[in-house]
């Protein structure tokens, strides 16, 4: 049985993200498709636009057929930590190939990632970020500028695959992105935009970019509450009472950077303005973003360390396909699975998911994300019973 | 020269406030008439209205010479905490007479004050509030039932006096009060309402219980964002984030309360309904409110104990003659007088104050409230300079 597995944040799903499955599905001759997607908070250190469990049922009625959620501790922090937490629930599920997206689908990325890079020089360059110096030590030795997103991803994939010995049991399969670039926001033609460019425009401008469960959420969900005018008043509440004390043990906050919060929350009159006092050449806006996030969720670094020391599954939902291959997958995975979130999910290894869903929320104005919901289960027919 | 003080909220300013001042001048001859008034957040444990410096010059637009603002930590207390507080601020800027309202101005509350309470019995009642253990032994030994909220009060100012061994140098006169109840929220004939009936009812129904001063803050200043509605939301996140250890450091949060107001606030559709599930006998609802507000603003015990510790006067504003006064008391006070907060208010003595009022700025839509603010300085034909 051929299992290919795709990390994912459809943030929301749209024609591209039901592209790149179509070509994952027909390259690889996969029996099962498995995503793990970021849940209630993205990688870059933002809420998602909809909730975990609406972006799940896009992506179970566009041809994923099991969804597990990345969950909060593992999905939002800096790229390699994201791809390798990914890479280890994909793992742990018996996954044998891995399809992502690159722009560079050619380069050689499990023979770069084997590359030895002095990681202590990296570290030790203050005068910009940490991934700048990595990326220069690779291109000294493989000739190979890693610049674009969706290649340094791939990279972090084929590194977490290379660091954890599994070269023999997972393979990497690069696709080329098919969407000009990540970040753009201008609408193209055709039928395929980025999710950027999704968020930023009126639904009636971006009909023509998604399937139609994402077009009915666009017009009838809960979008999460506007992050920098409904998020920021709590960021303003969260600095001005927080002790010093109270932001050092909150995870990344670290060379006197609590500091620094408290006095850019003092000077800032909006949430721009904020992140703009904050920026310096040490830290990406994606690291500074991540970390106020950490704040305000008051996600401490013991909190962190203990989560990931334990990591989980957590399902989202299945099609029939999905479904029957879960079976199977319970009586083999190691790790817990969890296919139902009890009241006992406050403490226990699932706390801190519990804490920043209820955050999500409360401030994001959702509905309740964890206790007593049951997986999608997708029908043969594609609707949701 | 007769110096005469009061003791005050003002929630808002209205003609029963006025006739109170002049009665107190009256009964006293008073050279001065000196107010220490609740700041943002009242006694019972909610922002007020209008911040404070709205409400000081509300005041000395109708009879007050000086306004001195009563700090967080003395304010928002229990009765006897705030009466003790206030009386001890008083006496630091050498008044010699306290004129308060009481609903029975002819009991002897100096008297009263003297009598031996046993204050170990009322603690270790704990099917009742301390209070009420409190006043049924008074009964018990004077004869006399002390029910009505500003008999209460009255008694604790005499108890302050009496504690500090200050009956010689302080005579306390209480007068009745004229409004019907404290607490009463229909809107009565004549030109007397309650403070709570005021904010409860259109500024149109109301015009009539308030000066020239009140009217035109109703009709034009920011009032306060909603408690129950704007607030709430503040409230739950802040439960949602905070750790059980977190909680315990807060003032009054005591035997297992951090429990409970975790429980709470996962159950709570509301506010209301939150404030409901934290009741039991043992606690009045001011005193739950006031902890919730604690936990809102994350006032440490620590914090309280440093504040209260070291008292300070903080001016909100004059007239001539409170000025001219104020020259004398600046040479003669032995704690802090600030006629002006600079930016080293963060730390130190008024840091507490400033953490408070950064709040009531940012969720209750205030502008600034310390840093660079001018104490009134209302001039003889009475208008603001």
């Amino acid at each position: 049985m051929k299992i290919t597995g795709i990390i994912v944040e459809y943030n929301p799903f749209h024609n591209g993200h039901q592209y790149h499955i179509e070509q994952a599905r027909a390259i690889t001759k996969a029996d099962v498709v498995v995503a793990v997607m970021s849940g209630n908070y993205v990688q870059r250190g933002e809420p998602a636009m909809f909730d975990k469990w609406t972006r799940a049922k896009e992506a179970l009625l566009n041809g994923v057929d099991v969804v597990f959620e990345l969950p909060f501790a593992m999905a939002v922090q800096p790229g390699h930590i994201f791809a390798e937490q990914a890479i280890s629930l994909l793992h742990a599920v018996g996954v044998d190939t891995i399809v992502c997206g690159a722009e560079h689908p050619d380069y050689q990325f499990m023979q770069l990632a084997q590359l030895p890079i002095d990681n202590h020089r990296a570290f030790t360059q203050y005068q910009q970020t940490y991934a700048t110096t990595f990326y220069q030590e690779l291109a000294d030795q493989s000739g190979i500028e890693i610049q674009l997103p969706n290649d340094i991803l791939s990279l972090s994939y084929a590194k977490a695959i290379v660091k954890n010995g599994w070269t023999d049991t997972i393979n990497l399969q690069p696709i080329k992105r098919i969407n000009a670039a990540y970040h753009q926001t201008a609408l193209p033609s055709g039928s395929i935009a980025s999710a950027s460019a999704i968020r930023k425009h009126n639904v009636s401008a971006v009909l023509q970019y998604v399937p139609e469960q994402t077009a009915v959420d666009l017009l009838n969900s809960t979008r999460t509450s506007d992050f920098a005018t409904v998020w920021w008043p709590f960021i303003q509440y969260r600095l001005q009472t927080a002790k010093i004390e109270e932001l050092r043990v909150i995870y990344q906050v670290s060379e006197g950077l609590e500091y620094k919060l408290k006095a850019a929350v003092e000077q800032a009159s909006s949430y721009a303005e904020f992140m703009q006092l904050l920026k310096s050449k040490r830290y990406t806006n994606a690291r500074l973003q991540r970390m106020v996030l950490y704040v305000l969720l008051n996600v401490t670094t013991k909190q962190m360390q203990q989560t990931l020391a334990q990591p989980y599954l957590n399902l989202l939902g299945a099609t029939p396909v999905g479904q029957k291959w879960l079976r199977q997958v319970k009586k083999q995975v190691t790790i817990p699975l969890f296919s139902k979130i009890g009241a006992q999910a406050k403490q226990g290894i699932f706390a801190l998911q519990y804490q920043v869903d209820q955050v999500f929320t409360t401030i994001g104005n959702q509905s309740v994300q964890n206790i007593g919901r049951i997986p999608w289960r997708i029908n043969d027919s594609t609707t949701l019973q």
